[in-house]
């Protein structure tokens, strides 16, 4: 076996076909890019984030299960949807992390979020760096699924399947040492979210050597040249 | 003049009659809220990023100044509009930020973003995470304006005008120490960008304490208690 066959990619592409433990749908824009409405619809485990369930039914979806404060459901709706919502009350978290301590608690690992963005852009950056906390904190495997691609948390020295012309954005949380492999610039250890925003991949695989926590955006379009 | 007369505010709300120097039109999601629609329209200078400069004249109006590399206008476009466009080809900076450098350069200091969110979630954190920059190094006085609400970078000791319930969210970047009056949840320095979201002003106004940089996002609505 050749050393590239060997190698273990172990942040694949998502596409259409990719599969995961459970799917968390929350309530920002309901997926409409084909990619995240595949993964939603081929889902073996679905949670909905309280609002969520409601438009995936209206959709004409069927959650396994929905989560969260109940706040924005109407009482005929939680009458009617009894069996699968599990109302949590707390404060702390918010429902996408009420839903993926749902999932812990159900021994999921690899879970995807879908709808995790838009609509209010706080929620979206929330939601966003709280990847970074489930990987950390609660050690799973996490996907965002978006309708222009996707975010994955890692750490350390990590190999990622990319394409030529993918666009790839790379967020530093507390590396102080940050090296790259594969791409069109040369990523740092950057001090700025904005810095690491908009790099390219220049082939079928791009690697991230650092001594910490990092995020990265990988699009599912290549952006052509002019 | 009582103590509450003399206080200044310097972060006021903003409103569909908020005024300001120049405003710049971005090309994420146009504008649909009626706030950031009546910046627009009533905007002094308008700059529009790039392909923004053509989704805005196909909504009917007008850019004083279109800016940004070309990448994303067609030939014919460009030709039509040579008299106010001003192509940048410089690769360190994206179109938020070579527009935000052209409105330097006309001596426009208060500065509103329209159209900064939305579309790639990787543009939208590295457009939201530039207003510190713009504030910290460009020494300009920016706010961001979405169909939700405002993003508005400070330091240190500030005071923002607020109203009773609404959805105000802190991002820390880079205190040491950081306090707040106002909140229905005491604001400290967090460390990470999700724990300081999702907080609640509790009269009309709000005051942050801290040592170094923050962003901080209010909503134009009130979220109503059940």
């Amino acid at each position: 076996m050749s050393k590239k066959e060997e190698k273990r990619h172990i942040y694949p592409l998502v596409t259409a076909s990719s599969t995961f433990d459970a799917v968390i749908l929350c309530d920002g824009d309901y997926p409409s890019h084909a990619i995240p409405l595949s993964i939603l619809n081929h889902a073996k485990y679905l949670i909905c984030c309280d609002g969520a369930g409601m438009h995936h039914i209206l959709h004409g979806g069927t959650p396994d299960a929905i989560v969260g404060d109940g706040d924005s459901l109407p009482e005929d709706f939680k009458r009617r949807y009894a069996d699968i919502l599990h109302q949590v009350s707390e404060q702390e978290d918010n429902d996408q992390t009420k839903a993926t301590r749902f999932c812990i608690a159900k021994g999921f690992r690899r879970i995807a979020y879908l709808g995790s963005t838009g609509k209010r852009e706080d929620h979206t950056l929330g939601n966003i760096s709280l990847l970074i906390r489930y990987m950390k904190d609660f050690h799973l495997d996490v996907t965002m699924v978006t309708d222009h691609g996707y975010f994955t948390p890692a750490s350390g020295v990590q190999d990622f399947d990319s394409f030529v012309h993918q666009q790839i954005s790379i967020y530093n949380f507390g590396c102080t040492q940050l090296a790259g492999k594969g791409f069109k610039w040369n990523p740092y250890a950057y001090q700025e979210l904005w810095q690491g925003a908009l790099n390219e991949a220049i082939g079928d695989e791009v690697t991230i050597e650092a001594d910490g926590n990092y995020l990265l955006f990988r699009t599912f379009e290549p952006k052509m040249p002019k």
